[in-house]
């Protein structure tokens, strides 16, 4: 029930913003209408005459980038055509679909035959869960661990690639964790049992029950507020924001604006937010200028360092968002951040420190309890597109240089030298050994004293996959080795970790696109930011860990001609409270 | 007049701290009143029976820290004797001075006689400033360029040390600016005149112009918000926080409680705040933990990459606050943040970079205008006592591991391989090019699964010094090569960059108390962290850099048994407003 009115609010939501702009943007996600309209063409199709198919991804099937370009800057004209990309299984084969909105017809459909598999759906992982859960064994295999069923819960996670030849079936390894006085069921993993499940057939194709790990206890584990008991710490006040003269940004349709800025606002069911088109207002030149063409988190890389058999491939490749078509009239839309949760506790046999003699690939954080070392690494796709299409990378590198005794009495400097990076290969750069400057420029376009326009990368970290290149998880989340790519814009090089990243063998991902070492120079160019944390779990992540935040920025570096921010006013000071009651709810 | 009325509200916001506590801490700052009594009893002393002494620090002459240990659980007690630590300057000598306030007298008085000098107070820079520009020769140097002579303001700046083996006098280099139409004086330098002053004597012991160098226009240079001419980017609207109960932290004379912390925040006319004794209430253990000791900025160093004749030396070594004794009754306390504006920006020949077929140590960033290449060091001292005393830094790198074929079918996989630090030598780290954590531990304790109680430092940059190791700014500032330094405490180690960093010559400063290698494994430790910026300027900078922020984050790792911040009740929302008459001033 809960869940079916969350679903009601979100789709409440939607129309909202709907309804308050007259005309669509080309870039607006699909509302939810054309979701059931996408739904009802491909189901009513002669793809899969019976019911048997499920929807994977879909998505706006966006328009050309120049189709965009030329449509800004006169949007009274017709709007581009409407059109759907959708992914769907149907008979055991994954078809790529583009379905026009306007004709209510499939344009496209197209069988893809090469390696990996789209996205899991909620249906499936469920159904997948629900075999585990109903099967003779591993009822015996609970029993034998003194746990009652009903209280059993179960993930699917993707099985990863090592090396196989020939194609394996699409299949996902349940995993399954125990409430029973705990909401927190990640912390209650039951270990040593593996099931593996196909996901077309929904049949367990195999089942091994290794050895019996005990289920770390539910005490301590309840994170709720409402759980929690006495002592506490001292309380802090309440605090809050206000801005007595409303917010500072406006919203028209999907189109935000503050400050000077302007950019469009969509959403993906597998990147979540996407920023697109954001420009702006140069007070000097009377006019807004270009600065990203479409910025997203591409993909999500979450390598867990365990050899232990039952982790051998789960919990590698996620996605941060999700949206679900099913055969209900609702479609839920949401952020699914399953890795904020998701197995990073592993069930052990050790309750202190000092019983521990061999490789455990984790810290003891409770009885029974091991935080597994882990790393997390998300790609931004950046398609900075620097006051016009054309533009370079420049790296520059700061060196150090000795001086001659007879030009200063100083042993040595550094000085800025740059390069423009000509292909691909010029622009695959691991940062943190040596101090580099990246910028995005604009190579035809210089200020008055005659530096090109650019915008400065600075990096938030630059933690980097430290795996061997020959490892399989490497193989696939190839992104995660370098902080920065360079590649050539080109529509279809979205996901970083290719389109089907599950069971992906590195064929069509970032590191495959980079190895044709195409030109860069004076181009419509993307770059691409490796973001990432490696995590040594410590007890203070138990139950749940503290917020750790990271991030980078892109700041104008000889964009503009000085220091922009001097020409906005700062808003007056409000004189606070002059209220009679606040209310404390 | 400003100024006078600034001077008094410092005072009296001090007096009201004083009044509002019955016993003052042992690490309280000296009062308004003890500054004074110093004042007094050292110019009535026979130091200097004329009136011919300068002071160059007055600060709290800190009881050792048993004293202070053995103090904290009896407050009732006595307390330590309170004393000022002096450092004058009187015929052409350093003093270091000891003065007991409650028996008013002077029971230390100390020749230094080592190499280095103290910092400059605010008299002596004015004097030396009014010597360049009261002397003919710089009058005729300012007529040449057609400049007015009563717009040019000047500043002192330290020369550094270039390798002199003889003792040089205590000299600055002047250099100058020009006002006429800006405040932002800064922008306006006048190049190409070298003028050195002899602190001692005022005496102008060096003059030379070598060439006249265009003084950059004022226009476009004013950074005040009443000095913008529209138009003006769409204003933001006003925003404020609120607390409606009030605030969430408690102040009792410099003590300052906040949620289950506590601290004394302390203040020094060279470090700035100094954060004292901060203990975390422990809800388990039903006690304040000991984290740490002493915290604060102990050097900034700015060193920059210009070869330029009258850029030698000047620019090199800055503490961030002052606070002044002079002749008159008040006393002046305040920030001078000297290197957020000071001498960043150059005047040069060039008005267009395709003129530049020259190294010009820096970036083009309007006509006249370079923005020099440099870079800011901060050494933040770090005395972590974690639950005690005794404490290790754990040194975990994150090893990648090749793995065999029977193992498992993945190749590769990291582990965390971790050593104590047994000695200084051990512990001198520089970060970034392997994936690291660095923990201070108490070794004597541990949680219940046998994990000894830790901090776990997370540096925000990983920006080291590039320069080569013989460099006389990198001997004198060599705690920016390295991240990460720790040393066994010692009272008198306190500045990374020496007592005396002006001409110092790196003989008592961080790395030179590192060179005696001592031993560090479970012993009273000190951290030392560099935080660094390189800056390469960008037009953005120009007339005012916009914000760049940085910092670190110590957080608890395995200190306690699980996260502790589910113990603290979220604060009641606010519901707002509710207000009759927000007030916009």
């Amino acid at each position: 029930m809960e869940k079916a009115s969350r679903v009601l609010i979100l789709v409440f939501f939607f129309t909202l913003l709907l309804t308050s702009t007259h005309q669509y943007h080309p870039l607006d996600p699909l509302t939810p209408s054309e979701l059931n309209q996408v739904r009802t063409i491909v189901k009513g199709s002669s793809i899969s005459p019976g019911r048997n198919l499920t929807f994977h991804y879909v998505g706006l099937d966006e328009p050309d980038k120049p189709t965009i370009l030329s449509w800004l800057p006169d949007q009274t004209r017709e709007n581009p055509p409407r059109r759907a990309f959708v992914i769907i299984r149907a008979n055991q084969e994954t078809h790529e679909i583009v379905v026009d909105l306007s004709t209510n017809s499939i344009i496209l459909d197209q069988v893809y035959g090469g390696n990996g598999y789209p996205l899991l759906n909620f249906e499936e992982q469920i159904a997948a869960s629900k075999s585990a859960t109903t099967y003779a064994p591993f009822i015996a295999s609970i029993g034998k661990r003194g746990l009652k069923v009903e209280e059993v819960v179960c993930g699917s996670f993707t099985i990863g690639w090592y090396g196989e030849e020939e194609r394996t079936n699409r299949v996902v390894r349940v995993m399954c964790y125990y409430l029973d006085e705990t909401v927190n069921l990640y912390m209650r993993p039951i270990e040593g049992i593996t099931v593996t499940v196909d996901l077309d057939t929904m049949e367990i194709v195999r089942y091994y029950d290794r050895m019996v790990i005990p289920v770390p206890k539910a005490e301590g584990t309840d994170y709720r507020e409402s759980e929690q008991k006495p002592p506490f710490v001292p309380s802090v006040k309440a605090v809050t924001v206000v801005q007595p003269e409303g917010r500072s940004f406006s919203i028209d349709g999907n189109t935000i604006r503050w400050a000077n800025w302007m950019f469009h606002l969509g959403f993906d069911m597998r990147a979540g937010a996407v920023i697109s088109l954001a420009s702006i207002y140069d007070l000097d030149k009377d006019e807004y200028r270009r600065v990203l063409y479409r910025g997203f988190v591409s993909e999500l890389f979450v390598p867990y360092l365990d050899l232990t058999e039952e982790w051998m491939g789960p919990r590698e490749l996620y996605q941060m968002f999700s949206v679900y078509l099913n055969d209900k009239p609702e479609i839920s839309y949401g952020g699914i951040p399953k890795v904020q949760y998701q197995g990073k506790w592993r069930g052990s046999v050790y309750t202190h420190k000092d019983q521990i003699h061999e490789e455990v690939y984790g810290t003891l954080l409770a009885e029974n309890t091991m935080g597994a070392y882990h790393e997390h690494f998300l790609s931004y796709h950046l398609d900075l597109d620097v006051d016009g299409d054309a533009n370079s990378l420049i790296k520059t590198t700061l060196q150090t240089t000795r001086v001659s005794n007879s030009r200063s009495p100083r042993k040595s400097y550094w000085t800025a030298v740059s390069e423009r990076a000509q292909t691909e290969a010029d622009a695959r750069i691991q940062l943190g050994s040596k101090p580099t400057e990246l910028l995005v420029v604009n190579p035809n376009k210089k200020t008055k004293v005659g530096n090109p326009f650019g915008y400065h990368l600075i990096p938030g970290s630059v933690v980097g996959s430290i795996l061997t290149d020959d490892d399989y998880a490497e193989i696939r989340g190839a992104f995660a080795k370098y902080h920065v790519w360079v590649t050539p814009y080109n529509k279809s090089e979205k996901w970083a970790g290719g389109l089907y990243a599950d069971q992906s063998r590195g064929n069509n991902n970032l590191e495959s696109w980079w190895l044709r070492n195409r030109g860069i120079e004076n181009k419509d160019i993307v770059l691409w930011y490796t973001l990432g944390f490696h995590h040594v779990p410590y007890q203070e992540d138990f139950p749940l860990m503290p917020t750790i935040s990271g991030g980078f920025e892109l700041r104008p570096a000889n964009f503009f001609e000085h220091n922009p921010v001097l020409k906005i006013k700062p808003p007056k000071d409000v004189k606070w409270p002059n209220c009679s009651t606040p209310m404390m709810v």
